[in-house]
């Protein structure tokens, strides 16, 4: 329980914000899948922190270290596992956290369910900062997704009150995609770009901080994947994006916009061209009783502004149970939005390929032959 | 996989609309609860649906029949079975379906992930009869959750464009859930139930449907409650309440709209009276990191129109490949939403017993002492 | 946990012996298998009690009902279900046993696990009646394995003293499994029939009971199946085979006899007919690692004598804390060896199937295209 | 699945023999355990290969580094990570084994799974060196059992044909336990330690091998553990026991020589001293219908000789499938019997732990309060 996720494809996510390493242990891959060491130092770049204001991010591997289920350059089938060193932790900025639980943060409820004894620095497991491995493992489930010819992309729906042009639901490529995670800040409608980087940056100067809304979609998925009741597709999905520290809101295809629609609107009318079967819109995302219907499928995901600002806030003293103020110092994003983009798209990652692998299963998705 | 939900808490759900009958096996409750049936049937009649228009249902719980896991009149804390025979179904109704996709419906997905072999009559496995074994096993958690003064309640916060008055979410009280759950159309704005009622005829009335959104709380949880990474509270609770058919969305606290806010309004200041640490607003819905911090637990949850309506649609003869139109017969209600507000606080139930089971064992919420 | 078992075939059991009815929900079949109703009805008749010493039972289904996840015949791919009914049961029997524990029986540890609350009549949840729907489980298990060419079949390899010869792990046929599954006693050597019964007489004369070996073997299983560290080939069936009542060792291939070897004996050396390779013992039972190399899987079950004999046995009043003495009364096989073949044989096909799908998928195992 | 343990303390393991480094993840621990990492090393050191035959083996914890889950030398209650690099690896010896399946070993049954994938230097993932990050998770966990006065120990019963005298199962002290973990081959007579020594330095000679058989006990596990159908206490443990390098066997109690007794012998009767239930023999070890019944837990496990022997055998080239012949060279132990106890007595303390868990929660476990 707790930090493992999936059924057939499960991951193990372990460390703390500022203890030796953090890390993950990935069970049940296929065997021989080579694996693209430039494409996953990409992702793990396009999550990376920066000084620069999102300037383009040097690709480094070097920073993961893969201990098992690599050899020769291809997955062995068995558990892949791979760390990340703890390094240039100002762990000083934290000391008055043992005691001053930093509202929107988990000090106090954390500091509950373990009963004082988790480690609190930066956050400990609960830090952002665990969202690394969860992209390494994605880039590995991406790579094999891709195999398949499913592939998984993101923009920025809106940062507070602005908004991007939202994807059209039925017909999303994959140039489209690739182009977006080229960008540090993907958006389809450009004009977005600077308007939400103006946002970002006023917060910053105010010690405020700011949310957003992320779209991603998965394309070239086939009809018929995922399982009623439990082990839907949506499900799934979900149950692995509010694992994403700071979302508070999943939502496929129309969601909470379809409670305004009436079902002669909202339904998604199949026809065919003859050899496939489609819809003419995509309200459902994608998905209908939890399975695919083998259009794109679309989901939306609230991440709300980043809890860590300098301004001063109300809070209590955890030990002493005094009332008092905390301001939060120390390196924050004013706006985890971009950053959490590809964090967002490898957990579609994981969770899609778990569901490939209960269907398809593990000798199928395989190379080679016996 | 599939129709299993829970770690501590299994459920295992099966049946189909028109199969001989459906049911849940409740694995891993605590022994000695004594099941207060008067409660289960009142869950029952919520769910199900009557003749006239949201009359007042009579209470009968001579539909459920238990198969194991009682012994004079409390729990054994081996598996709990019970079963709900099908009938009074018309399965006429449901030949033309066979080779026609319903808009909206898992006809076509299911065909596909089933290889054209699942019992497509009525919806089979999918229909939202299945519904009924999920309500019987939240009423019963229900009832460990309430020894624990836990208590879980649930408002119908919109219907299309009409929407109720939201839950305070710093204070929400037993009397105010318990008078919620006496109503047929459950509204904190008893104006709404009128205006509720006007949009689902007119809609039934176009042959038409429409959806809406159901506002849950949950209080009474202590602090400390779920774990980080993956198996955290809303990861729990929103992975059981994508499988409810036609949820398309789940929010926790603000949700969506805490994107609209900046950090300093977003975040919920802690405070304490002294024997109590709380939070002064809720905008993350009691859970913070995951994990509950003593607050209500508020989720909101989207209910998309009822697929099935009278009026004409474009769709295709999964067999023959040949666009066609379909209207839906049978049966239908122009509105789900009233009916699936005790299953959303049904699967709340059960994810939240899932939890604290794991946490607090079996053996200390179980009665008797050895 | 407790009575669900399996990771892609979930079997989840429920019932207590003196109980409205038992069952077993079989969630994760592949779509599309036609059920063989004979076979089924067959394997059932093979684990019923009958009034004749092991005479010849009549193969009756009617016993089984089944309520889901069957459409024209086949499997739909959605949970299947079944249930028997209970009846002919005579609890007057076991109203004294509320408080006096049976020696060997689960009565003792039973009530306080479940803190006095659980349905002792027959032993309630413990009963070897729940091996009923462990048998009908198998019995689809089995189809399953058939399509592949995967046969089980078992033989009772000694009764107290006597000892029947074993198999020649190298070569098993499927002729020789089908021979022994229509013998009421299944015996390699037809002589050992008669010595077993007088064996078996003399023990219920005595108001005793005796107990014996099995000897399973599954043929025709590919090399390649199971998994490294946890969920390999052993670990899967041991779990399953210690969930049998009286079960109280495994062993494959030579088992504790191989410690008597020295390695140079006991390793299997390979050889090759240039298209398969082979091994020209069988001392591992056809696993190395924990994953099948292709020879027959055979290993061993210890049945230990019925707990329930008529001679007086000291015991205590579980309620009172008082020394007393106990004799059981009722009807009790002095013998379960011959019942419990086909258990052991369901029990190898359900965890064999359930490593299978994990493999194959459950969409290559099931029937039709898409 | 696959090097995943448990359902509520998980272990996953991963590594290679060769590769960078082996370890294991932790999940589910209690918090504010204070860790003895002298014991822990003490463990470590019991199973670790050692250049004098048996010699007193020096106590290192460096070769373990803790990279998660600690903080100020207690567990924190998320994932504790542990690695150990590999080092002294002497691949060359392995080149000829990618293509010659070594009798008696996974290479072939690897291959096959992993289609030729694996890493096959040293055994790869199937090595025994596996199994030092089992005896760090078990190390941990024995401390969690001890401060619920739990206590498992264990004795070489055999090797090859030489027997040790048996556990008094009705009487085990915990002082004998300890006696057992400070011998280097842990004996109940004496005068076995110089037979057993014997019998293994002529089977080196000769460059054969011998097995063995490991007698464990577990005691002070109260009454009332495990779950019937498929979470029981013998299930639970056979299965992390088969899942140890050559364990061919796993029987409890009396285990196949109960099958030689009749009823009256084989159960055990009950008697009290007014304070406690206790059986007067032990021929079920401790387990009555899968569920502790407070007499101390004791069960066998039959090791295999070593597979690899210097000794040619017979074998097969697997790409060129051409017979051929083997001879296994590198440091092998000739018996691993004295370094599988500390790994028989480590997956029984994981086993055991992971049941507690389940019936007493995380929480209750757990120190401090909240």
């Amino acid at each position: 329980m707790s930090s493992i996720f999936g059924d057939r494809l499960k991951i193990s996510v372990f460390g703390e914000s500022h203890g030796p390493a953090i890390g993950v242990v990935v069970d049940g891959l296929p065997s021989g899948i080579a694996l693209d060491f430039d494409k996953i130092a990409g992702e793990m770049a396009r999550r990376r922190p920066d000084s620069g204001p999102y300037s383009t991010k040097r690709k480094e591997m070097d920073e993961v270290e893969i201990l098992s289920g690599l050899f020769n350059g291809r997955t062995t089938g068995t558990p892949l596992s791979a760390i990340i060193r703890n390094k240039d932790t100002i762990s000083a900025h934290y000391n008055a956290m043992e005691r001053l639980a930093r509202p929107g943060h988990a000090d106090f409820s954390g500091y509950v369910r373990y009963k004082g004894f988790n480690d609190y620095r930066g956050g400990g497991h609960f830090s952002g900062r665990l969202t690394a491995p969860l992209v390494f493992a994605g880039a590995v489930a991406k790579q094999i997704l891709e195999e398949q010819q499913i592939f998984i992309g993101a923009h920025i729906d809106s940062i507070l009150d602005i908004k991007d042009i939202g994807f059209d639901k039925t017909n999303i490529t994959r140039e489209q995609l690739m182009a977006l995670s080229e960008m540090d800040i993907p958006v389809n409608d450009r004009s977005c770009h600077a308007q939400y980087l103006e946002i970002i940056d006023n917060a910053r100067k105010n010690g405020d901080s700011v949310g957003g809304i992320i779209e991603a979609a998965i394309i070239g998925l086939p009809a018929g994947i995922g399982s009623p009741i439990f082990d839907n597709v949506e499900a799934k999905l979900s149950s692995i994006l509010f694992s994403v520290p700071a979302v508070k809101g999943v939502e496929f295809g129309e969601g909470f916009s379809i409670t305004k629609m009436y079902g002669s609107e909202a339904n998604d009318s199949f026809y065919t061209d003859g050899s496939k079967i489609m819809t003419r819109t995509n309200n459902n995302g994608g998905i209908n009783g939890g399975i695919t219907n083998g259009m794109p499928v679309v989901l939306r995901v609230a991440i709300k502004p980043t809890s860590s600002i300098s301004i001063e806030q109300d809070t209590v003293d955890i030990k002493s149970f005094e009332n008092t103020t905390i301001k939060v110092h120390g390196r924050h994003d004013s706006c985890i939005v971009p950053r959490a983009v590809p964090v967002v798209e490898a957990a579609c990652a994981v969770a899609i390929c778990d569901l490939l692998l209960s269907q398809l299963g593990v000798d199928t998705l395989s190379e080679g032959d016996w």
